[in-house]
């Protein structure tokens, strides 16, 4: 079967081995996967996360020398069942998972594996125990924003919110976006964003704000004061930006960290002391958020058809990441490796 | 008056201006006051503290080319009034204080200020509203240890316990010890110290261990597995802890940043968002939080005296600063400018 490969640091297409289900698994055809922020980061710092993978005695490190397929972002579609599974969802059905694989030697991580490949091929496993149907049609393109909404939903819950903040999120890519998304749904208001690539008019739009909000359209400065007690998310991660959330941070604010930043950083600590700072580092979500996450998109509580920008092949993997670093350009690009 | 000044980076004795108290001031003898960590830190980086007080529009930074007479853990003796004072306590009355003046111009710390001298000087003033009279017949000494208890006491509010927690302290100078003696207080048991500078038995005595505690003397490695929820109070305040703490704590640990390290810091945000860990920064205090750190002390619940390791008078400052550079040889030295 084809698929874009992480070959030697660049993305290429080619031939791979057909996946074949073991106990408990599933063969499914990947319908669509969504291009995550951290597969343009393992592709630029793959000898970092290797490296890092060290602290997690656990997690298998990928090997860069052999082919990985990312795409953890995806619905699939059930094609056929492994020994010990009890098919109970009938093949064609839609399915969205978690992208992890349940194995004999414990959950494996699916799309930084050399051994699990992930949606940016034509098929691909996942576990029969994690699988989630698809409810009321939703398209699939739109089924594959529930990993990124999820991303957002577990960082609200990390958040830690005892009402009356007035939540400031930094950078409104998929991940502040998914942000904004969760605090909407928790009746956060007003929210505030940030971004340095989009102007006011364009994030507003992303931002889902109500009419009123976007006709009234306030400048960033006049509702700074407003945010005591602050609560900030930090959704761009790259390096100095936490420095500069310090910097500008008032009193006692919580700083929630969402942006994955790869590399070393520098900051100055002294400056959380003095304004006795509290920094949330948060990642992923678990199972129950997942699933809800799902549930939210299907009931239209939130709005994902507006996330996607573009809409590409296996063929065009390599130049969506390419064009994804300009944050202007685009939002979301949907891989759909039938096409 | 004699004083021990900070002047053009050292610490020399001359003579300066004699304090006149202002509207609501006391004026005071400075009978005991403690060398802390933050003047080492303030003589060895005092353009970086300059430079910090940039983020903070309300306070007055120090001129650098000016005198500056340090000392804010302070037990004084009242002496005379200003005007607009009750003078309900008599001369002759030991006090402590918060180390901050009330003036027209709104709140000044004393310490680290070229106009509100410190308790290094033979006199100083302080404002009578904040003036706590010190009970039990307690030791001027030991009652200058009010403020750096108070620290630790402050700490171990911010740190949100929820019960079932293991507390692990990483350095046991003065705010370690402080930060152990509001734990115990707090009812905390076990607590896990660490130290790179003392043997184990040395700190094992400065913890205020119980005498079976320290029989037992298990080493470090056998109490990590029951570090969760892993709640590490860091209490070094140098470049590359923050980063050790990260690479060596559990998922989901809570660390309370103390220490206060003035220099910029590289760390790894990866490792926190990797391990989803929370960093609390604290500073100072409440002013309930030092009134109750004094009763602490007086009633004996805090060993105070083990604490101090050596008294020295307005001559002895500039060696004392050198002498605590060696964390095996001391804990707190107390300046007593009356000698």
């Amino acid at each position: 079967m084809r698929a874009a490969i992480f070959r030697n640091g660049e993305i290429v297409v080619d031939q791979i081995a057909e996946p074949k289900p073991g106990p408990g698994m599933v063969l499914v055809k990947s319908l669509a996967c969504g291009i995550c922020g951290s597969d343009l980061h393992a592709r630029k710092h793959a000898h970092r996360m290797v490296e890092l993978a060290k602290h997690f005695p656990g997690r298998k490190p990928m090997d860069l020398s052999r082919d990985v397929v990312f795409g953890h972002e995806f619905c699939c579609e059930v094609l056929d069942y492994g020994p010990g599974t009890t098919g109970k969802l009938k093949p064609g059905t839609k399915v969205c998972s978690l992208p992890a694989l349940l194995t004999a030697e414990g959950p494996q991580g699916i799309g930084y594996s050399n051994d699990n490949v992930g949606a940016y091929a034509e098929r691909m496993l996942l576990s029969e125990a994690l699988l989630l149907e698809v409810p009321n049609g939703l398209a699939a393109e739109h089924a594959a924003l529930t990993e990124p909404l999820a991303v957002g939903v577990h960082a609200v819950a990390k958040a830690n919110i005892r009402g009356g903040e007035v939540p400031l999120v930094i950078g409104c890519g998929p991940v502040g976006l998914a942000v904004i998304a969760a605090l909407k749904i928790k009746g956060m208001h007003p929210i505030v964003a940030a971004d340095y690539s989009h102007p006011y008019a364009t994030w507003a739009e992303h931002a889902q704000m109500s009419p009123e909000e976007k006709a009234a359209r306030p400048p960033l400065q006049a509702l700074l004061p407003a945010l005591k007690p602050a609560l900030i998310f930090e959704c761009v991660g790259v390096p100095g930006l936490i420095q500069q959330v310090f910097e500008g941070a008032p009193r006692d604010a919580r700083i929630v960290v969402v942006g994955v930043c790869m590399e070393t950083d520098r900051s100055e600590p002294m400056l959380g002391v003095l304004k006795e700072l509290n920094v949330q580092y948060v990642l992923g979500y678990t199972p129950e958020e997942f699933a809800w996450s799902l549930r939210l998109i299907a009931e239209g509580q939130v709005d994902a058809a507006s996330m996607v920008t573009a809409s590409v092949g296996i063929d065009g993997v390599a130049k969506a990441f390419a064009d994804l670093a300009n944050p202007e350009a685009h939002t979301k690009i949907i891989v759909e490796p039938w096409r």
